[in-house]
């Protein structure tokens, strides 16, 4: 089935917007977020210690020009950031070398390390003067990302702050999506929302405003497929959003009628989806397997499909060894968030990545523990892709409803996304204040405008 | 004088926002914009090449795996691409080299060099297989920006477009801030305006919303500065932002009383800039050099501040021979604009850096040439630091009257930036639309509230 999608050889954004030959975009650009995370700096061109043995804190701030107050703003001295950021001292840059020295350490722990989830490699620093000193450049990256898996009661309160806003934010969307309505008028609207409201200046990754069959592309959105199609009054829309505060991010997804009403075949996807994400959040606490977690969402949307008829002559067991779950979920159950929309720590001190469909796009193979928090994140989608592979082959087919499936195609699909903590005894569900079921959508939908 | 700005050591963006110890930020990041000049991608991972002798363009696009379909879309031909982007031929980057191999090209010319604004070295393609060509690594990269100088008419359409559209966001802006409104709610406003209504999604470089004194620090806005202050009754605001559509950007500064009514001395302040922009426009045509029209500016506001007795005990020709324009407008008069908010080519085939106060900062040496698009930014502004450098220097401080200048401390500054392309016999003024005089800016603010 082709993509409904209007292909133009031109770019056009929407209606009354300038049509041209071609183009290409840009995209945001997230500071370091290890210095981030171990100092704060907003400020460009610092570097940090931490003196292990005696617990002090050391930023070293690069030494201005004259030039910077009239390009950049006040020139700032060690005591005003020893004070902003908290630190036990404050010196130059060109005095770094000389201050390690005095410290006479055993070893500089230097950051150096790839990031498991975006495989991007730390920049380890380097300065002049660094060969006097002896090196490891192996420890300190996995500890430090260990150290930002459980987040601090400081940092839990972001989060909860960025899931507040960004749940507003998103209401704020489902109040004015309507029929006719461009897909980024609602990226427009959530950004604005939480800018204003929230004084969050960033998103924390693109924003995903996908309806109809965009929906089954589950990284819409990006430069090439950028929010640009025209919202139809049968469409189910996903839109897939976090904003962002102090480098926070939440990551919320929200899946609703664009005029308001779901049909039978979108309600059933629906609350399937969403029995899935309630099936998770009532078994999540201390000491449970994530991988558990995805194939418990698995194994719901399998058994809703049985009941509907949608998968059928075959027991769940046998199903889920078929693989039939990943079909219609085709990415990990959720992530661990924070400074990173993808958060570090997920395959530090795990077990090793599970090389099976679905489940091998898991972030983290961790079990849970008290200060995590992750996105808990179901989807049913009905993508083109997967479908024909899975009618092409056998031991997959036999299983499958033709007749039914064919009617949830072109519906594009749904994904229910929560941020959840995780507690002592269970979770504090962050992303609480968005309507979930189809009464409170309906509801919701229908009663602001 | 003391920033009058709170300098917190939390970090809070405004009441009713989330008060935190401290912070980071992110940037936006932009794709890389000779290729986008050259062949207007979209998509990752794509190459392009262009036989000179026989007039073809070659795309080389990337043989995605059939996951891709899952993840980002509909995996698309090249036939689709061929279309899209309007070249004589697509093919897969793994045939890349026996393509070229069967041009059998006397060289090979690769795109590389540094950005004579941004210092930023252009990363040459590399490809497994190059070895068997000759290759030539210097040519390309002056020749490609020296071509992306002159704007083509439909890269002219374009810079109409969102130049249009910034004016009537700025515009919308204006309707809004008043005093106690935060700075930021200006850039919120901004963007949201122009997404909304000109489906641009991203602004061309990081917006500049400055009231009251930091006005006079010319890159507010930055990570460090994030627009965070309260706007206040007698407040001048400065609001320099500029949206972007397919890449290319507008860069558009209004300045005006955050109460709707200028002060006798802001009036003063703002007529001498808008006096030097207005000059400078007349006297715009293709031959004229960018350094005399710099110094126009200059010479225009000495002459000014010299009526009023400013500057006193000498005459203009004095002044300048001391420098006292870029004690008040300590940055160039403005600099070529398109797919780089400070676009290439600016010091191609141009006369070197003048090395004098103010002028030094020029980005462009060059004489006008139609088809230029060029800002024209002359600022007044009343920093601390270079009035005080230039009070500790005799031959500038016999000029100043210290009475009448310290009356306009603390206002920060005006900047009155337009964007201008170059036609046959003078100029085009692409941000006409925005209220400019005193009279049409205080007519605006009185009406629309
Ligand atoms: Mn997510
Ligand atoms: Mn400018």
């Amino acid at each position: 089935m082709p993509n409904t999608k209007d292909v133009p050889d031109y770019y056009q954004m929407g209606p009354g917007t300038l049509k041209i030959p071609n183009t290409l975009f840009k995209d945001n650009r997230k500071r370091e977020s290890y210095f981030m995370w171990l100092f704060g700096v907003m400020e460009a061109d610092f570097y940090g210690a931490i003196d292990v043995d005696n617990c002090e804190s050391i930023l070293f701030m690069p030494r201005l020009p004259d030039s910077y107050a009239v390009w950049m703003g006040e020139l700032k001295t060690p005591e005003y950031f020893k004070k902003r950021y908290g630190v036990d001292r404050v010196n130059y840059t060109d005095e770094m070398v000389t201050i390690l020295s005095q410290l006479r350490p055993s070893a500089l722990l230097i950051m150096d390390g790839v990031n498991s989830d975006s495989k991007s490699h730390f920049e380890a620093p380097s300065f002049e003067g660094m060969d006097q000193f002896k090196i490891d450049t192996t420890t300190l990256y996995n500890e430090i990302a260990e150290c930002r898996v459980r987040k601090s009661p400081g940092e839990m309160e972001i989060m909860r702050y960025v899931n507040e806003m960004s749940c507003d934010a998103h209401k704020e969307v489902m109040k004015m999506m309507r029929p006719g309505r461009m897909e980024y008028e609602g990226e427009a609207t959530f950004k604005h929302y939480a800018y204003m409201k929230g004084g969050m200046r960033f998103v924390g990754y693109t924003c995903i405003c996908a309806s109809g069959e965009n929906a089954a592309v589950l990284h819409y959105g990006h430069a090439g497929e950028p929010n640009d199609k025209r919202v139809n009054s049968g469409d189910m829309l996903l839109f897939d959003m976090g904003s962002e505060y102090a480098g926070y991010t939440a990551d919320i997804t929200v899946s609703f009628p664009a005029n308001g009403r779901f049909t039978e075949n979108q309600k059933f996807v629906y609350n399937t989806c969403l029995k899935a994400n309630r099936a998770v959040q009532a078994a999540m606490r201390p000491g449970v397997s994530w991988p558990d977690m995805h194939r418990l969402a698995e194994r719901t949307i399998v058994e809703e499909f049985i009941k509907e008829g949608v998968l059928i002559n075959g027991t769940a067991d046998e199903m889920t060894d078929a693989y039939m779950g990943a079909i219609f979920m085709p990415h990990g159950l959720g992530h661990l968030i924070g400074l990173d929309v993808h958060d570090v720590g997920g395959y530090v001190n795990a077990p090793p990545r599970i090389d099976e469909p679905g489940i091998k796009y898991l972030r983290t193979t961790r079990d849970l523990e008290e200060g995590m928090v992750i996105t808990v994140e179901p989807g049913v989608y009905f993508g083109d892709a997967l479908i024909e592979k899975a009618y092409a082959n056998p031991e997959q087919a036999k299983f499958m409803n033709k007749e039914k499936i064919e009617q949830f195609r072109g519906m594009g699909g749904v994904r229910i996304e929560d941020g959840v903590a995780v507690t002592a005894d269970g979770i504090e569900l962050l992303s609480h204040n968005v309507p979930r079921t189809v009464e409170e959508i309906e509801e919701f939908m229908n009663r602001s405008n």
